[in-house]
């Protein structure tokens, strides 16, 4: 067992220079835990950074497989911090133990994926044009290019995935990946859960012989934290997963730098579901409950949780509503993240109960215990017509809310999926032939989601190299580029070329004899052959 | 010949709404060319705009093949502008023949390797992941991903390439490529030549059947053209070439919007040359003229003109300066592009004339005629301290001046390299040995620039698969992203995922059969191999 101290943890030493502390609660009891935490000081922030630049030179010069075995050090030191680990994020998140278990695997496993990924190294995009020293009217020169480490990141860990998405997730080990140190700020809901994370961390950072500064914690509830992180002349990107609010604020001061930097933000969605005609038919009644499954996983805190259900008219969609209400009453209130999201959640609820043309169908038949901030499943019904007179239904709701629309006709889908703003996925249920009959509504959803979904829910996602959890503004800052699956890495690279440049002095995937043996595109062909000459 | 009609191209359509009118000026003679030019309107920029989202629908949907056709035909038609078109750019940009006929050579050329591009189809970076339905304990989705063009993008022709880098450059053909229809901002010093080459589009656009508002093209000598086109709401993406001040305002204004967009700007830079002792005894004549060569390529105005050289003192240094500074007198005066850039240059080299600690050792012999918008060539020298003393000399003036840095020891080069701005470019010249003792050189000047070039010269870009040119802020203003070389096109796209979607409805790059037969990253296995199932 480990002793929490509370501190931040500045590259191999703690610090606590602020008076200013604060206590997570546990919010199953609205009890305060005992850990007592600091507010990092200008100062602090300072040296995380200065470190981490210093860190910089050396970490992107050791081997892929150097860092390859470090995540790997990293992900056996998370597991080995075991039932502590686990007993801590469920004090602090309110998350049952399985879900905390199954959490850890995706976090420890996204890690070693990574080390595969820098291993493997074709993801460096490795380009070779050769020269043609005789070329008329001017030769050619030898260009050749590959993705190069940006500098220190700095992270912002996630309420609603304190292991997969906070000190260990996709953002630290794809930018140790890639040869970036990072400076992470703490989640002040999950500070503990953060503090041993980061001890894991920095003990497998010593043990593969990382430099110092690679990785250091600092923790803080107020805005200036992050804006001291965001805003500090060493850091060269962030990243960042929370609300539009928040992320909105921290992207206006990175783009207001002197020098900019990208800021990644990852700031949820609405992730519509449109359940067609045949779908409805052929099992209407499996989608009412396969939604409010994914609408009540993690009690309706997972980015791609389901806020809209849009559907016809018909006898086949009041079935599927029934079967919706039938399953939020079957819903078991749970408690959420902490109390201002519990807060938050309640107030979104309550307007929607005094919007009209809206009507609550059904909600969870047991009542949700205020005092364990628990949430319980509403789901409601409008059609068109309330839909246009309640434009707000378009803004998600964090939590297990949800609104099914009966529309018309399929022109209503249309302009209701035109109306969306960017979001994370949409979720089709269709027959083969409703979704070629509804060419026009995919037409639409196709400029406004990541990641389009047939007969699937959008929760659940696959860690993987195909996966896309990005989409149109707001759903992330810049649509390029992806938080979750290897493509994640590239946010943390840019590209260099060497122009001329002696094969003694290439980097390894760029000479010649292509010594880690990775797939490169030289002269517009892919290919894993040396280079012989 | 076509008869100039100075009207924006919004379509298929002309328009001229506005009376605020302007013309451009010969800047060879100071005199005014006659075709009058309308500033667009507001009405004028949302017709543009509406036009070119109504056609992203079926612009995206056109098949690679037919894309690289109306490409080879904008080619085509660009070439059939024969003389007219060299003759109204040398009269509105001063650069020679020769200059005018290589830029057109590589602005068709680059248009035909988008259209290569497009036909071998890989770029799209397709990515499938298999399901694996028996997981446990879930099953695996079938999850597939591709980059889809965003939507319409908006193009800033850049002053400095009338033909290369403006209304038919790279940032149009790879928008062209990637399938988003592109408004270009005609840049106000070459509106003519704008509007020959928009009407060479819009020729190729109805010859190979593409749909109304692929293309548009509107004139503006104010910023509030430039910010109606970054405001408009179906902007989704936007690429400019020009000044830091000019960029930065576009950039700010792209973040700030409801939904910011990304404003991809290539804002120039000082582009550095170190000199090492051992290239210095070896051929320190022969750097001394390419040096010359390269800063009065284009008059110096290109956007990797090198601006600052450094060396170590010694009395080789010297022998070099000798001869840039004989190179400079034989240089003979040039005009510039407009008479606002030659005035901007005559300041910025007034200003260093003034500067203690500067010297100005060669100038070019024959004497400047500020009538014709002349530039001669400069070039100063100063020492470690005169650096330290006129921080101002690390700022970019545009044209073909220039100053040597005689440094005593490698740390000030060293400290020198870590004061740059983020550069384009940065130039070695050196033997191996002189590369690998500078080992802490490089590893500075490989966090500032984009490119690295070893015994060459930043200027006279190759346009092919492994160029990068881009750099840290303020080179570009994201430096993830090329605006030269194929990687350029990866601007005006993003990931789109496919979950579970049925064969009949893919995209044909992810369909199983790979239809066309493209590299795809299955299972994460490079592979053009079908998926046989």
């Amino acid at each position: 067992m480990l002793e929490l101290h509370g501190q931040h943890l500045i590259g191999r030493a703690t610090s606590a220079e602020s008076d200013d502390t604060f206590q997570a609660a546990n919010p199953a009891t609205g009890e305060s835990l005992p850990t007592v935490f600091h507010e990092a000081t200008p100062g602090e922030i300072d040296r995380a950074l200065t470190l981490a630049a210093e860190a910089f030179v050396a970490f992107r010069q050791t081997s892929p497989e150097d860092r390859a075995r470090f995540l790997d050090a990293c992900a056996d030191e998370v597991e080995a911090l075991g039932e502590q680990l686990i007993e801590t994020t469920m004090a602090e998140t309110g998350h049952p133990e399985p879900r905390c278990l199954g959490e850890r695997g995706r976090a420890t496993g996204q890690a070693r994926m990574f080390a595969e990924l820098a291993r493997e190294g074709s993801w460096v995009d490795a380009r070779i044009d050769l020269p043609q020293p005789d070329r008329q009217p001017l030769p050619k020169p030898d260009v050749r290019s590959l993705m190069f480490p940006v500098g220190p990141v700095v992270v912002f860990g996630a309420s609603n995935f304190p292991l997969a998405i906070s000190v260990f997730g996709a953002d630290t080990v794809s930018a140790f990946a890639a040869g970036c140190p990072v400076v992470v700020k703490a989640h002040p809901a999950h500070p503990a859960t953060c503090e041993l994370v980061a001890r894991a961390i920095l003990a497998a950072a010593e043990k593969t012989g990382m430099p110092e500064g690679v990785f250091s914690l600092v923790h803080g509830r107020t805005n200036a934290v992050g804006m001291g992180l965001v805003q500090h002349p060493e850091t060269t990107a962030a990243a960042f997963t929370g609300s539009l609010r928040g992320g909105r604020a921290l992207y206006d001061a990175a783009n207001a730098r002197p020098v900019p930097i990208p800021f990644y933000a990852e700031m949820g969605s609405v992730n519509p579901i449109f359940v067609l005609p045949g779908a409805l038919k052929e099992r209407g009644n499996e989608i009412a409950s396969g939604y409010i499954q994914s609408l009540t996983l993690g009690v309706g805190q997972f980015c791609t949780n389901p806020g809209l259900v849009f559907g016809l008219e018909s006898e086949e969609l009041n079935t599927f509503v029934s079967g919706a209400a039938e399953g939020a009453r079957g819903a078991s209130p749970a408690t959420m993240l902490h109390a201002g999201i519990h807060h938050a959640f309640t107030e979104g609820v309550n307007a929607m109960q005094h919007r009209s043309g809206l009507t609550l169908v059904g909600q969870s038949s047991t009542p949700a215990d205020e005092a364990k901030s628990e949430a319980a499943c509403h789901v409601f019904e409008t059609d068109a017509e309330g839909l246009r007179n309640n434009p707000e239904l378009f803004e998600e709701v964090f939590g297990p809310v949800s609104t099914v629309v009966k529309c018309p006709a399929t022109s209503d889908l249309e302009e209701f999926a035109g109306q969306l703003e960017g979001s994370l996925t949409a979720s089709i249920h269709g027959t083969e032939e409703d979704l070629a009959s509804h060419r026009g509504l995919i037409d639409i959803l196709e400029k406004k989601v990541g990641r389009l979904i047939f007969n699937g829910y959008p929760t659940g996602i696959e860690v993987c190299h195909a996966m896309h959890h990005g989409g149109p503004y707001p759903a992330t800052a810049h649509s390029y580029f992806t938080s979750i699956g290897t493509r994640c890495i590239y946010r943390f690279v840019r590209p260099l070329c060497f122009q001329g440049w002696p094969q003694s002095q290439l980097p390894a995937e760029l000479r010649d004899d292509n010594p880690r043996g990775i797939q490169r595109l030289v002269d517009g062909e892919y290919t894993r052959d040396p280079i012989a000459r």
